[in-house]
């Protein structure tokens, strides 16, 4: 199993399309290699996803102009004694016969006057940039660009939300091979073992089909710790283990993958009701993606399901859209159901909730929604991850303030009866088609029957 | 297996050394993680290593003030809200008792006039570097910092190159694990593979042990290109495959090892001769590296053997010692045969020529050894790689200008026998003890019996 590179035409088509949407000059910048401990161990260098959408290869410090008829790629130069450690190079003509488009030196660019861009990520690029450009740029969020640099953010937005269809088949691949990894993950989970060990039986698979990490795995016995981060905790009988691991393709899609399962082999049935409860609300959020839907309310029937499964388990008393409006769904769930997926885990991020927001439409502030990264209305080729959880987290259900007046509708018994659970989410991947929605992760186990070892 | 921590006096102990080497108000900070595709994604966070010398965590975005009984860390706050995603933090009083200092607010830090400290590796903590000491930061390599600087950057060698008996033993888990990486891709090895498979096994073993990759794996089967990235090739029978692949613990100690396998399970008899070449130049460098030797006679020893059996081989004609001050070895082995190695895989290079070559020694500018990173006379308690190779460079070997005078003493025909060769490199991680050396890594099979694969 291999990632296959995208046809050529498609980084043609979509500069195009760029083009159209915003004429005049605009110039992307793929960034520059960021330092680990010392500046000659850097990471391994992932371009930004701007330019590789338009581009589709991780190039080191290369601008990209697309102008109409000037449409090209400045490359820098490589040092003397290059090929000695990186071997040949492709020349120019090489490298733009290769990618379909002009290739030239970057110390030729000359952007001119009104060249959009957009902001980069560290600072490095963007004193490249600026020099680039003969202007200040400066690392900034979406929602504070302006003029030419706005309409180029709202382009690439426009281009970005709705997957075509070679980034469909990237969001394939990397679904694909999420899925070998929660299967691998699966099956290595046993008492006795590391967080440690797991991860890199998913990693193993991850870098085995030809893949990266999109984002650093999760895979904790805290699920209640939506970040945790370290994988030292050993896995006991009693604990489930939390995984939220994904795949990015070299061309930079990514898939977003949350399982969690009983290191016993079985749940406890009280890990099973809850378990089934978050369960529920996933299949009510996914049955709710479809063309038109808000995502907000997407966010809401899930947050619905929550509270009606866990009313009948005892631990709330009221009525569900009584308990939604004040908040109860987020004492256990206090994150978003869900946000976009592309060639970033949250797609677009870098531009702020210009992007994950509809114009007129500003982040609400209640404690269920304001960690909500989206909330436009759904169209054919977007991608969403849908992931519902349920977090017993200290610092909220022994917080006054966060629990307010709804202590009145908790049952502290029966909280305390879900010791066993610290946390729980499922996570999947979910595209936006003509007439509903296609899981593309739905290979990988979710039932409990399924997430449960077999003797 | 699971690394232990150092124990915790440790860190104490080198803060009150450093104190001693240079009094007075010194600041070291832990560095701010780096963003991958945008902000919010960073990779995963590791400390600059004057920093995880003195403290042994990779705090983010934190300041060490070194100074007598001021001696102190500061750490960021956590913003509101963060016990949701990461969890309870530890309190600054807990945190100052888990690592045996006290513990402060950064926004307290009030370093005063006449502050060393030492450069970041990047630009945002040049600026909180910079905030923080009311002066001008910036990125630089160790050989142009000035005044006190140069001063601590001085003592931060002094105590760095030779290793104390906790780093030692650091050292030694990561060669430890660095052997289960390298014995799992020995295994794994197999002609119709990707390279990226072996790379998978490898990394498997590292962060099953609680590792983290020091450096961007090499796992080529292109190994004349000594920093191949990538990992797409498909392993053929007549190919040899090069892994460069090392371990990082928690406390950010490497390893730093390479094997080259026959991808069919056996040498090719050409193949097996340059290899057995490369061992004999291993041997002869291991061999000189004892106390008071200076590297850069390791480095000619490695030439030397090398010259020998590649005349033995016909592949050159003449004397090994005249050849050698030609250059002849460098057109094959055209890097240094070693470099310190401890808390970064090229130790304290972030210092540049100052940490590793010894006052008044400069480079030298000839081609075998103008890449060579130290020079020092060797010292007990300092830790090296060996790490000798054979490359069919064509940058190297089809460019007149670095053939020069050579070119006659190189048979053409006999190099021409060497196709099956790209490239061969055998690395090993060396410490300096009172009485010689001891190999860390002398548990990872080298010798042409155990590297081929039985039946």
């Amino acid at each position: 199993m291999w990632p296959e590179p995208s046809p050529r035409a498609t980084f043609a088509e979509r500069r195009a399309a760029l083009d159209r949407l915003l004429p005049g000059p605009k110039v992307l910048l793929s960034g520059l290699p960021r330092p680990r401990n010392f500046r000659n161990n850097p990471y391994p260098f992932r371009a930004e996803s701007h330019f590789l959408y338009l581009i589709g290869e991780s190039l080191v410090g290369a601008a990209l102009l697309v102008d109409g008829d000037r449409t090209a790629l400045y490359v820098e130069e490589p040092p003397p004694g290059d090929a000695l450690w990186h071997g040949p190079r492709p020349s120019s003509r090489e490298l733009g016969e290769e990618l379909g488009l002009p290739v030239h030196r970057l110390s030729d660019l000359a952007a001119g006057e009104g060249v959009a861009t957009l902001p980069p990520q560290d600072e490095e690029s963007a004193v490249l940039l600026s020099e680039l450009l003969d202007r200040d740029v400066t690392p900034a969020s979406g929602d504070e660009v302006e003029g030419r640099d706005a309409a180029l953010a709202d382009a690439m937005i426009a281009l970005r939300l709705r997957h075509d269809a070679a980034a469909v088949t990237q969001l394939r691949y990397a679904a694909r091979v999420a899925e070998l990894a929660h299967a691998a993950g699966r099956a290595a989970v046993r008492p006795g073992r590391r967080e440690a060990e797991i991860r890199a039986e998913m990693e193993r698979e991850i870098v085995a089909a030809g893949c990266g990490l999109p984002y650093t795995p999760i895979v904790t016995i805290r699920g209640e710790v939506l970040h945790a981060v370290g994988h030292s905790g050993k896995l006991r009988p009693g604990d489930l283990l939390l995984a939220d691991v994904g795949a990015e393709t070299p061309e930079g899609f990514a898939s977003d993958v949350t399982r969690t399962w009983p290191v016993a082999g079985r749940f406890t049935s009280v890990q099973r009701d809850v378990y089934e409860v978050v369960l529920a609300a996933s299949d009510a959020a996914l049955a709710a993606v479809r063309p038109g839907a808000r995502f907000l309310e997407v966010h809401r029937e899930a947050g619905r399901a929550l509270l009606r499964g866990l009313i009948d388990l005892g631990l709330f008393r009221g009525d569900v859209e009584d308990l939604l409006q004040r908040g109860a769904a987020a004492l256990f769930f206090p994150h978003g159901v869900g946000h976009l997926l592309g060639l970033d885990v949250h797609d677009l991020e870098d531009l702020g909730d210009r992007a994950g927001y509809a114009p007129g439409r500003p982040r609400l502030g209640g404690p269920g929604d304001r960690h909500l990264r989206l909330d436009r209305d759904l169209e054919p080729g977007m991608c969403v991850t849908i992931e519902p959880g349920f977090y017993r987290i200290p610092a909220v259900l022994e917080d006054p303030e966060a629990l307010g007046d709804l202590e009145g509708a908790l049952d502290r018994r029966c909280l305390r009866s879900l010791e066993s659970v610290r946390g729980i989410r499922i996570e999947d991947d979910v595209l936006v088609t003509n007439d509903g929605s296609e899981v593309l992760t739905r290979a990988i186990p979710r039932a409990v029957a399924d997430v449960e070892r077999a003797g």
